[in-house]
């Protein structure tokens, strides 16, 4: 071993400890590994957002009666950055968060950050964090953007103040599971209704679904499928990733018609597989189509595409294609080996994040 | 002028001073007056909630990664503090927010302090903030408890921890009107749905109806009218209270079946009716028939009994009886006078704050 004295000899394990933080990335799943660094910006009602800091990772000071504490005023994000095989760290189309957070702030009557703002922001928070992200194959950086309503305000009215934070946390597959999805339709709660806030990452859209989540869990069942409010006839989506069915060459998924949520791996997914000659359909998806399907699958960021392997709906049971047959893996693998940088990228999907700033 | 060096001779605005905080009480509206102390306690998943401590008010410290922040898990309260001419201090039916919390923490799958814990920490809270407590006449100590989702989380799921926490603000009229309010039904956004959390007081009600209010009151209404979001043909309630119509002798409210909030000011109220010989049906009421009402009036526990003046559906202006003539106008006497210790509270609805602890 090379004395610790001479510093221009240094061992593999201190390169490592460098470039890698101290995780047992094998173990990863779906939960927070506190990383370093977190990003933080304020801005009071009527202006705009300007640059932001990043502090060390840690609890937040926040007024008790701040709207986010008492009237659910908040937005949040979710992307992931990825190592690739040659060592960069690429963020997949922060752009389309950065558009979905401010079609949520509209709806919530909130500040919300420019485009450039959030992209270069959640660019900082990765560079800051870059130790964090596992090494190609092992999991990604999973990159939470927020926007909540701070300051003071006992009544209902729109937040004096909006703070824009983003932290980070490496994370494992979202679930465990080696085929498919086991998923039971929920005819009890509905997510969403028209005129609500379906369509937009709400914080507001979450704890209402705890409860149906829960009790599936407890079930042995993988997650939830919401059906639409008003006619309980739909599919809408799961607790937190957009839903398809496939038919021969068809295949469908329920419209952004405001209930559900407009998923960025839903848009990429569905461009993908007309690429590959599907035929993609938008359109209202009967629970009587679901149970003739030959697939289905789900997409998000945290779940990538997953197979279904099962649904439930009440005492009826249904099994789908799942392996290397079905559409979904294929799909997988096409997204992924972008995001990897296995495969070129000829969307523009994939952003890197500069070494230049600080590295 | 008695010397400052003779303890037991005090001048009249030195007693004051101590008696009352410094606020100039008619100017008081429905917003924050931070007082000097607020009330925490925390309790893990799994386990119940131990007493907690009274702190001095400010900012509190959470995780960037906490169920209420990314989640909007979370519950909020609302109740009042009142002074009487004899200088009790009493509390409005606390029973009923501790029941009402009960329930939406079951239904947000969140553990919720006991009742007596409840109601006991509410009294601490207001003996604490004791001459925050406006003078009788002059407006009422607003008592907020929440009830948040605190810890980490990174996944949806139930809280691994529970932060139970109230504050309280001197509050004067919510609504600044003469006669009565100037309504406006809602028909593009919908509080609620069924199998939803319209029923309890989640924090995720509020934010998505921010929209709705801010653009009824920036066309110069007092608040918004919502309709049930299955059929959009029956009346629920307003942002932050409960709607009452009345014709010849029948008083008629929306049942509480899932969508609407229990009102405590509600429930109290049409005991109230029906002791003065009303007929109170709490039954599906139609838009149709609030149009043809005779008079119209709100409840809640900011906005007490408030008569409706006018309501707008579309392009239809109705107008109501307001005033001396209005059973509302005699509605809120009773409650208030039961409020303010003006007549004999018969019914145990009022809880006085006992001096002995510690005063
Ligand atoms: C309710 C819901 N649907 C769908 C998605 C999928 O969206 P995306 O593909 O942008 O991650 C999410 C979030 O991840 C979600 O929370
Ligand atoms: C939506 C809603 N409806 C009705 C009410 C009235 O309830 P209470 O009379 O218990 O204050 C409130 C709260 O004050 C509310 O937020």
């Amino acid at each position: 071993m090379a004395p610790s004295s001479s510093p221009t000899l240094r061992t593999t394990s201190e390169a490592d400890e460098e470039k890698y933080a101290n995780v047992k990335w094998e173990e990863l799943g779906f939960a927070l590994t506190p990383t370093d660094y977190m990003y933080v910006a304020k801005c009071r009602q009527g202006e705009s957002f300007s640059q932001g800091k990043i502090l060390p990772y840690g609890d937040i000071s926040i007024s008790p009666c701040s709207p986010i504490l008492n009237y659910g005023q908040g937005l949040f994000e979710g992307l992931k950055a990825y190592r690739t095989e040659d060592d960069r760290v690429m963020i997949f189309r922060p752009d389309q968060n950065a558009l979905r957070m401010q079609a949520g702030a509209e709806r919530l009557c909130m500040t919300s950050p420019s485009l450039e703002l959030f992209v270069d922001a959640v660019k900082q928070t990765v560079l800051a964090n870059k130790k964090w992200v596992p090494p190609p194959g092992k999991g990604t950086l999973y990159i939470r953007p927020l926007l909540i309503g701070s300051g003071d305000t006992l009544g209902v009215a729109p937040a004096p103040e909006n703070t824009f934070l983003i932290y980070a946390s490496p994370v494992g597959d979202y679930h465990k599971v080696s085929s498919g999805l086991d998923l039971k339709v929920d005819h009890k709660h509905h997510r969403a209704h028209s005129g609500g806030t379906g369509g937009v990452k709400s914080c507001t859209n979450y704890s209402p679904v705890v409860k149906s989540l829960f009790e599936a869990k407890s079930s042995g069942f993988s997650d939830i499928l919401f059906l639409d409010a008003a006619t309980s006839r739909n599919i809408e989506e799961l607790s937190a990733c957009n839903i398809f069915i496939v038919k021969g060459n068809i295949v469908s998924t329920p419209p952004t018609s405001g209930t559900i949520l407009p998923g960025v791996t839903r848009k990429s997914i569905s461009e993908l597989a007309r690429d590959i000659g599907y035929q993609v359909q938008e359109r209202d998806v009967s629970v009587d189509e679901l149970l003739e399907a030959e697939e289905v699958f789900c997409t998000g960021t945290a779940v990538v595409v997953t197979a279904v392997e099962t649904v439930t709906f009440h005492d009826k049971k249904v099994k789908y294609r799942t392996g290397e047959a079905a559409l979904s893996r294929k799909l997988r693998s096409m997204l992924t080996n972008i995001q990897m940088g296995i495969v070129e990228d000829k969307k523009g999907w994939m952003v890197e994040i500069d070494r230049c700033q600080g590295w």
